[in-house]
């Protein structure tokens, strides 16, 4: 695998998910995650969250059915794109670039194994605050909202594919990603494998397909600073009608305090805090739990929940 | 100054607290912050929190005044220590090899401009659990101990120095630290600046040394998962006589929610907890602050305290 | 005093504010606490948080300057209510029975010694959820908002008076208040007196009004349901320009943990939250601070806020 | 039912918990629950929380099988006891005088319906707080422990009956109790029934008990101060190896926040935090909840675990 004295891809940046319910979803980013819409192009609503440095996030688009769209990632700079894009194409993945949406530079596009659209760049065009969104604090990307569940960015993506092993190799050799955590199953198969750019302990997640469909999405999360936001997030979906799926609880897989919700559209959406857990050490050892280990459940020991295996968007 | 899209050190590895109360500061750190005594040698304790990978973090050792001795950094890599070491050399201030204490490899010293020892290297041997102390969980470095301020890890240290922009330039140049924010005072002196290696906004900072002494302390941090973690960290201080500075509260600079107090021994110890906040960004510009601008206090309106200016260790 | 097997108070109803910036203040109240305005009448309009049972607890009313109104308690029950009248008329200060406003019964007005407008009633008309803000609960008053401090009831009010002991006195002979705590200063007289009428440490104080002017308003407080919503609070007050006072902080005396800021007309508002802390002791003897121990500042060694002793509405 | 304008039963004042695993369940209390133990009576330890005003509230007993030995209630006054007292006889279920244990003076003992022990009293001796344990603030019982789940207080109980109807029933009259909210089957009969004695929403319980035993217990609560308190809980449980039933989840009946243990010698503990909520209202109206509604699971929609319905103690 790739030597990690450094990573290429600083950061997950920017997620497209497919709705059927358009309006539906808008609504759940903008008023009950506080969500700003920075810009509508055709069918699709551009979304960043309060601080965010870039222009935006989610790109939340009217679709026949729920599942993700592009996939970007932003390159620690100009050599590391270089150095990715060829990495890319020497796995004969790549597909040529474009030029970004809504502030972000020419992208190079690609897809993972599985099939699922990805693209790389590193121009980028910061957020500049309005009036309207100006902070209080100047090294804050924009006004705090206060409502919601105040998630602060993106955290991390966890893709459903056919085949985990292929897909995570993909990412390390192709994205320099490094393996944190994973389940191997008594098959001697992987059945999840979460990988990081940096400190945070995961940024890219790949979970195994039962359906074997390709291209599919197991959920998307965003970060709020403490668990008391997540808590606070459970009573407002509760009051929302927003299907709660699990949580809040603690998991035992990289220790994140989590929610998982259901958008309007479908897609499965994550609250995640970790505390002041990061992965200082370059050279970490990956964690393997193995088929019995997860019999215990999540950490707090609440049973895995059996729709965590079962829905996936689209839903096939 | 440095190309940022690699970072040579990965993290601050370990300092030497000095105490002229030395059963006493012991007794902080391991009745109140819950720490783990790892080993003994002569006149010095070694001590680590419940989730730092390797043997050590603080080692406290018994003194006539209170201060810093070694602060030491672990490099990313082999090859990141050599390019470190030679830009240290480059500026004339490296000291020579030593071996490295309990569980650190070979360890290159030298010092700052401003006379404070410190250490970088790369070999280290990570910290096994006995039976005592193994955690429920793998990806943990050893059990929760649930008391005290539940600290995780060391988080960053705050030197005095002399000359503020000649440190900072160091850092900088030596260490490959990229700025996060700075004071700048309205005569164009920097009052203090705030360093970082990764995605976390700092993890060494310069403040201006008032008494031009030099080699001294303002105070290192210890970082809590939680805000409630301070909060009740806050109560503990109070039941155990020990000095509350200030806090808790928040910073306007890097957001940081924050606790100070004086360790028995005189030393200003910091909690401080970052939410879900990180520099995601590989270019981000740096934050300044005016003098105008600090007048307005904490981010929520509390004065700074006054003896941030006046105390540091050792007194002098 | 009165024989303390029963309280005849069920709990402080509701307070009527004066502001002159009448609507800057609604936004206050509206926006950043999340109030719901019930009804509007001339000059007034009456508000209330998302867990109150009856319409309304805060009428807030266009005036020349800030300050308090009428300050209205329920009776724990018709026979509670004529001992309260007796005993209010016994002691010279009753003014009569008026028809109560919106949903509140006939209510008997009074004035403490210092002026003060008060009533108390029994009757009341519990608040009815319509579609929009019905919960997902049964058992609450009303939907969640999740936004804001999210207070979820009025909690206490403290006045300032010209002579402390005699409307303490007052409180408790004619109202049936029992003294939870006190600070006596070292020429034998109090400077504050803290009165409760069931398990809540507090429901109203009396201190010191320096101007001795009569009639005016220290501050009133809500109830958030966590810590957290304080410290959330406060990024919020601070995002909008309201200015934050003192806090956040805890309180020595009754331990809350605290934060003050002024509503736009000037009045001081608090967020107090107590934790699990109850007087279950139907004998607690009141608890007695010195002007000595008050120097020790709050809970955490702040000092207390200088415009604690300044500041009062109307302003003088 | 009785009239609500006063409470005669001022609290839940001390539980005796049964235990095979005497040297366990004491390690439970002691080092988890940082309970202090205040004396040692043939095979029984009494312990106390740290800002309990009484002497105890768990005296633990060394028993062949685990379960509930006697639960007492302080009452308000001498006059409320005498109250009491006349109104148990008068249901034919008094047992008579004994000296009380442990600081508690003369007890009048009875026992519910379903057989369990109970006893009412008034005069107590209060907790005096030795050096090593006098608080830093002295509206506090004793020092801040600062470890385990900081549980400030015992909060309630709640009885396994054979006919929840008939127990209620006996502490509405008998003992004066409220009730706050109740599950009603699909078949008229009662499953649940929570009853209070002042602005706490519930202190005791009965629930259905399905093997028709008798005098069984489904659980005791404690209460921290804050969720976070909860969560952390939650970690040291699993450091320690203590089963984790349920939770951290929220109640939907009453809405505390819960987490449910089962303590070495298998008895269910709860620790609960209500946030702000208080039943204010002296006229509220029960809660009921049905079946249908009851099968929505707990507020956040998490199904209630199944061994709440299968495990009681003692075991049978």
């Amino acid at each position: 695998m790739a030597d990690y004295t450094a990573f290429d891809v600083a950061h997950l940046a920017n997620v497209e998910l497919l709705t059927p319910k358009f309006e539906e979803s808008l609504w759940f980013f903008k008023d009950l995650l506080a969500m700003r819409e920075v810009t509508r192009v055709g069918d699709s609503a551009y979304l960043r969250c309060w601080d965010e440095y870039q222009q935006y996030t989610i790109k939340l688009t009217a679709s026949d059915a729920a599942g993700v769209g592009r996939t970007s990632f932003r390159a620690a700079s100009p050599e590391a794109l270089e150095r990715r894009v060829a990495a890319i194409d020497g796995a004969g993945l790549g597909e040529g670039w474009v030029e970004g949406e809504v502030g972000t530079g020419r992208t190079f596009l690609f897809r993972d194994p599985d099939g699922h659209e990805m693209g790389i760049y590193y121009d980028t065009e910061r957020y500049v605050a309005s009036d309207e969104d100006r902070p209080a604090l100047k090294n804050q990307a924009s006004a705090y909202p206060g409502r919601g569940v105040n998630a602060r960015r993106l955290d991390h993506i966890n893709f459903l594919a056919k085949d985990v092993e292929a897909n995570g190799e993909f990412i390390a050799a192709a994205l320099g990603g490094r393996e944190s955590e994973r389940i191997k199953l008594d098959n001697g198969k992987l059945a999840a494998w979460w990988f990081h750019f940096s400190l945070k302990s995961y940024d890219v997640v790949y979970s195994d397909d039962w359906t074997k469909h390709g291209n599919r999405l197991h959920h998307i999360a965003f970060a709020p600073d403490t668990r008391e936001d997540i808590l606070k997030g459970a009573d407002i979906f509760l009051e929302n009608g927003i299907h709660i799926e699990s949580g809040p609880h603690k998991h035992a897989i990289n220790q994140t305090f989590f929610l998982y919700v259901w958008e309007p559209g479908g897609n499965r959406i994550e609250f995640a805090n970790a505390g002041a857990r990061l992965l200082l050490d370059p050279d970490q050892p990956v964690v393997e739990w193995s088929e019995e280990e997860r019999k215990k459940g999540q950490a707090w020991g609440m049973k895995t929940i059996e729709t965590f295996h079962t829905h996936g968007t689209p839903i096939v």
